[in-house]
């Protein structure tokens, strides 16, 4: 099964970060003409997700409405960071998206983005394709 | 790998549809006893989720909870749309479901629904089974 | 494919449970040294999810968090647990995680974490491995 890894360096708090172009690079490296594309990120304060990539207002939006769901409480971890570990659990940790012709299955709009919730930092995302 | 694509018509702007016999007729089809159906979303204003389906009040009670989650802020995507674009991220893109003996692996009152932020439009569905 | 269940008994109203054990053990059991692990939630108000596992208070500010986003509306459902309903379609019903030299490959600080929020019960979690 092929697999592998890639970093991501995101250079704000919170950010989303348009991984597309790397996980197609993946997936012309598998030779796989046909099958799922599995994305992993081994991080607690981060997460994956597939939304519109064309105009960059809505990755401005999404994270400042996620800053807002995610409410201000007297959180117990001391790292300061709950928030960050909410976002994770909202968003989730990895996606999935299919191969067809050697190719990721998009629709015309998805883009997938790394979302760092706790940045800056250097990242790990991980692939594996079925 | 069997593949393939269907088509959802919602009818109000926000929406979930129960896709699951869409899904286990694609099941059926693919004549797979046992292994993993993936569903996916392309659209950036909608998505995917598995809840309960006796009881319709509960799609209701959850899209109205939605709409609460999502702040009504002063948004940049002059679309007007963010609101769905951040109800996808937070649903998701994409769902697993397991199949034995043919048949979709669901728990008692599980459905598989379509959701629709932006409507009405016209939808469509891809599944891949592995 | 190498596939089975396993039972969560949860102890309180909301709770979120390290499964991890569990999923590795299921892991070592198949025998499969490269590959995908699903697991799978048939619950309609339960969830999965993963995150960091070492300190027990993210645990806590998870559920204090999503208690607070999810509103107290006037929900339709008369069994009275629509909330526990919303979140499960924030969090979701499966998750994915690789499988390396026949063991989960998690970051670091990952656990993974069975989401009671309509407790307590027994609960079962499947897995499925490709």
């Amino acid at each position: 099964m092929p697999a592998g890894i890639f970093t991501v360096s995101t250079s704000k708090t919170m950010q989303l970060s348009d991984i597309t172009l790397q996980v197609q690079k993946a997936v012309a490296a598998s030779t796989i003409m046909d099958g799922v594309c599995h994305v992993y990120n081994p991080h607690t304060t981060a997460g994956l997700t597939i939304n519109e990539g064309a105009d960059p207002d809505v990755q401005t939006d999404i994270l400042a409405a996620l800053q807002k769901i995610v409410p201000q409480l007297q959180y117990r971890h001391q790292e300061g960071n709950s928030p960050a570990h909410v976002m994770a659990s909202l968003v989730g940790s990895s996606i999935t998206v299919f191969i067809e012709n050697g190719r990721l299955q998009l629709g015309t709009w998805q883009k997938i983005f790394f979302c760092e919730f706790d940045g800056p930092r250097s990242r790990k995302v991980l692939w594996r394709i079925a």
